[in-house]
């Protein structure tokens, strides 16, 4: 295997046998996609004018594709020009664990008769591990341009499953914290944004794949041949089911949500109805001490030895009986 | 019948009779599922690597059927391979009763020329009872690997009914509930964002084998003719009914969601406004007890003796009145 | 016109005679619906076994028919067998005015050449009316099966309008009722719930009929020709109207709901700040009191004859001050 | 022109004159409909048994078509009939001004081989419009009944943007007083939820006519020929023009609802915080007063001279003090 | 390049040369446009009576058409005549940065063979961009009507994508202010009702240009031809973008909403529930200060020296307690 410093070009010749192509040998590529049984797969990270110009020139990439590997950015897409089949798809890069983020990288990939280019711009797990596997076991992997796409479409796709679990953990995580939370603010409500921002762009992200992955199938693609369309059958499963999943969290974010409004909405009348109880109970005591606060001539309790005493004990008698009245009434 | 650890396998001969086929005759599988008139049904508990050999050998299962068993979890699909068609379906395993909830068991069907092969990996109700009715009368139950497998699809739909009787009477139990609460806290959420989340993920089991039951209606397969097309509409009759009561009871856990929070808050803004209605009436007593509790020298009516009771009497009298006040105006 | 218990049997001949089949003439069924020209009806009331059995025997109604008739709670569905077209559909029976509930009955209709089998379990209004006007008018109601369906079916269409409109008065009233409200409890909401409900339940029968209507209408059926086409098209119109109807009234009821917990929560607001309003306004006079209750030795106010009066002056003027105040800026 | 009470009909002959068919004349419609280049509008007010009859035998009206016309309030819609084409659809009749509503007027029209009906009720702007325009300048209106056709529903159809701008003028108004308002209750909403019912029934009234136009342009009728196709797309885009604008309107009445109760909210809770500030603010110098009120023999700031003045600047301060820090915090 | 008031036109000769058509040349457009490899560009600003007998007379457009050009405000939509396209398109006016608002600018274009025909009202930086390039480079702008088409559209749609990025910019920075909003009054909602407003009328503008893209590529238009499919492919794909930005905008925009008003809601109750604890911790004192001016004559604290530094003492621990266990309680 050869690098010039972003390419590594991997042919495959009929008897099953792996070529690793050099840069010296890079004009060697138009020879043998041309030759039936070969597969040459070229991949480039972030490619630069020369990779353009090789792109043009050895595999007629249109204009509008190349324009596209310029500006980058795309919709996930399938486009269908004379010879050869550009697609554009997303993969899930190395997600940091810690803080449930996750960061998507764009791939491009051009299919024609016996080739295979991918270019993407940072370090592609899907790309690595898909090479790996092709260089150990290049039969078991593909055969044809049909089923290296496939293999790097599924393996980009299967990186988008322990996402989502992460997702779901971290939804069931933020649910638990909702239904236990006292008070809502700013602090709770910006990682729900936050995640449901993330859930919204997700979906903006791999709904387009999912339409590709169906386009493949339903398109009379020369690619996608009768042996092959079970696994694009398959591919098109797995995004429909990454998709079901997107949505249940999305209704369960805001299921909770909405639990955590009311939640926090209850726990602060609750305790405003418990002040206001407090008040009344204060209120009862204040009123008798007033009374016997009266300068009236005539009050008899007030010459009484037991006046006071009894005066607490009634202030304290009516604070417990109004206590105990709204416990009763649930009110305290 | 025979068992051999995992297999049980049944075969219809032309006849009408049925023989058991023991570990020692599966070699004979393949040849009466080649001749006319037989039906071959093996049965299949957990798969072992033995057993997948033997599907991939006898069988000719697909390798990405094949992966499908070992990763198991999919989503309900039907895939049409050249000489076999291949079904993920869920069925209702023994609902405990006590707390409502469910657990759902994965059925992949292998349908071809003369052969149904099922694979579950837990005790199975619809197996069970399907098994038993063909053992008991073969002909009553099936012909045709078609019919076979309708009678085990519809067997599996049906087992939904009583599921979805139980949610329905929960969810009026949780309506109840909701509408005595006097506070929504997360005891009353709980329960509600748990059935939420079951009925969203039992929709999302539910929906793809209607869109399954569409498509072996739609395409033209061996597998459904003329004779079987009304069976396996009314199937796709089945669980449109199913996704139609879901839809219903989803409706329904919603209105009911929002009238308690509106109950539930109405509720507690009706014991503030007793609270403070409270307050008002208590504060006014307090205001005359302050009036003769100022030192002015000249007050008369200090020195009168009837001061003190007609000061109690104004007292008692206003509180009177603001309560009728209050309740008249239903503040209180 | 003849009963068996629960069997009435109309022929029309070719002529437009009518002839009514008793019992003893229900094996001329078979050879009358066979001529050109003729049109038998049979009705058969809360079928039992024997009836099935005529059903089968005479009718060749599927096995899959037969069970939907002894399990009912079917869907309405159009199922197209060889020679038959089978139909569930649903009408209102006698709605009981005064609690403006409603109950729907079942109706089977089996359609072939030359006869149309009806089938129900109550005394049905759209089976005795369209009856009473074949026998009266046998030419001017149908001389076809298609035509004789028709009016079975119209007739049923038409008996939604009158629930209809009740149910749009009933949530006019709950309207009303709703921006009369002053606070929101149960007994508020159960109607809305249950009115909820009911539509919901309503939408869920009348929908699939809308679609039996359009299959009609689209699958090439010998029963519905050119002739008839206009009188189905007519059909599907009116089940289009009812279900715009519906949902234009769940929208509203759904709006009224919002309504009335704002309406009901605003005021209740606005007594919690009246009342709070009230407490500031007390609260003036009773610091005032407590003033003048100082024990200070110097205080020449307490020796001043006007004193007294002046300070009950001072107390009025500030609490209808603050009265006004409060007025003024709308928070009292 | 010519009326017989309530009939008016108009013939356009070959070269484009225009001649006036009286009473006596309507036995001649038959003969002119059925010449080659003439065209013949008849249109009916009310119609009553006699222009029943007249539809039925000169214009061969299918019956359920003339059930249309006796019962009226039927959906728009176009049926196709044989030889004849039938269109209902609703224009706006003069809408009152002052208090934002309108009424809708229903129009039937049956268009066949040289002629057009028109059938209506009320008064219509639409009718009188395109028949004065026609009395004027018959070539420039139409030639065929196909853009007499269009030139009706196009004047019905333009009727409706002046409505949509008094209703978004209204909106706008609704928004305005919404965001000004203080308290939500019963006056506020009743607007808000009239407009929400006219725009929900414009809607159904509006959007069965989008079909009907739709119809128009996708079945192969002789009525749209290759020249009037560019009308009839004319038409159609305006129709999605006034549905747009309807749905745009109506999501601007519900943003401006939600608005209103948490603006109306907002301020009540405002209100409300305000008044307890007060409260609080009010209770501190009366503690004081309290304090200074005891009995206690030894209270040393009593005899002292300054003892009052000091308290009530005391009691002042703290008023002013509580009322900063209120006012600081943003609770006043 | 010359003008006549508000003409321009350019046509590119068959050897890729460009010559500007000055107003006394305009009469030759005719003869060049139908000669083969001749492209003619006419652009007209706000056309006048003679600009529209122009268009009517030499590029024979439709009545509908012209109508269309007077009335303006159009929807999106591609009209399709005998021998020329109709399309009527939005590009973005120079927005104002500083208040985040967008002015859009109408454009029609007619293509027809040979030729493209732009009218617009105001400057519109698209024609602006592409006349510069088409006069620098013809060659590489377009050689017939359908690539000159495409970059006319493609420079208007990507007009919308820094529009788009400021809406972003202008949403996240909405979302900040109101996460830290204490209130939520007709200032914080003004702003958010207006940009859903603007939203919404931006997608009633781009939803019906992405029909018309949609069209360009399923009509089978001599304008596109199999060269051109990918480009206009490119442009429909670049609409679908602008359009689900757009959506995201949208539901964060009301994901932000609903997050003020809870939090803003949540605020004001929190200070409620602060300034409702005030009171309670005011009472306190004040009770015990009530209890210590009753005037029972036997009290002995009364008489104690250190009586008032005591019951001061106690009141101040009791506010301090108070405090400190709601503080616990976390209810101030």
């Amino acid at each position: 295997m050869a690098k010039t410093t972003n390419r590594t070009c991997l042919a495959r010749l009929p008897g099953g046998e792996l070529q690793v192509l050099g840069p010296k040998d890079l004009h060697k590529i138009d020879v043998m996609r041309s030759k039936p049984e070969h597969l040459v797969w070229l991949d480039i990270t972030s490619p630069n004018a020369d990779d353009l110009a090789l792109l043009r020139d050895e595999f007629s990439v249109h204009p509008l594709a190349l324009e596209d590997l310029e500006k980058r950015r795309q919709r996930a897409k399938l486009d269908t020009y004379a010879e050869q089949q550009m697609l554009v798809t997303y993969e899930v890069l190395e997600p940091t664990q810690k803080d449930h983020s996750y960061e998507l990288g764009e791939l491009h990939l051009f299919a024609g008769t016996g080739y295979i280019v991918s270019v993407r711009w940072e370090a592609s797990p899907t790309i690595e591990e898909v090479g790996r596997r092709f260089r150990e076991r290049p039969d078991a992997v593909a055969r044809t341009p049909g089923t290296l796409l496939y293999t790097i479409l599924d393996a980009a796709v299967d990186g988008y499953f322990p996402l989502l679990d992460r997702i779901s953990e971290r939804i069931e995580e933020l649910e638990d914290q909702i239904l236990a939370a006292k008070q809502t603010g700013a602090a709770t409500l910006r990682p729900i944004l936050d995640m449901k921002r993330e859930l919204l762009e997700l979906r903006r992200t791999l709904s387009p794949q999912r339409d590709v992955a169906n386009a493949l199938l339903r398109r009379d693609l020369p690619l996608v041949d009768d042996l092959s369309a079970p696994y694009f059958q398959d591919l098109y499963d797995h995004l429909i089911r990454v998709l079901d999943q997107l949505d249940l969290q999305r209704d369960l974010l805001a299921s909770a949500l909405e639990a955590n409004l009311s939640v926090t909405s209850n726990n602060l009348n609750a305790v405003m109805k418990r002040l206001t109880a407090f008040t009344v109970i204060l209120m009862v005591p204040t009123l008798i001490a007033g009374i016997y606060g009266m300068n009236f001539h005539f009050m008899p309790e007030l010459s009484s030895q037991l006046g006071y005493p009894i005066a607490l004990g009634v202030m304290a008698v009516s604070m417990v009986g109004a206590a105990v009245f709204f416990k009763r009434k649930d009110w305290f």
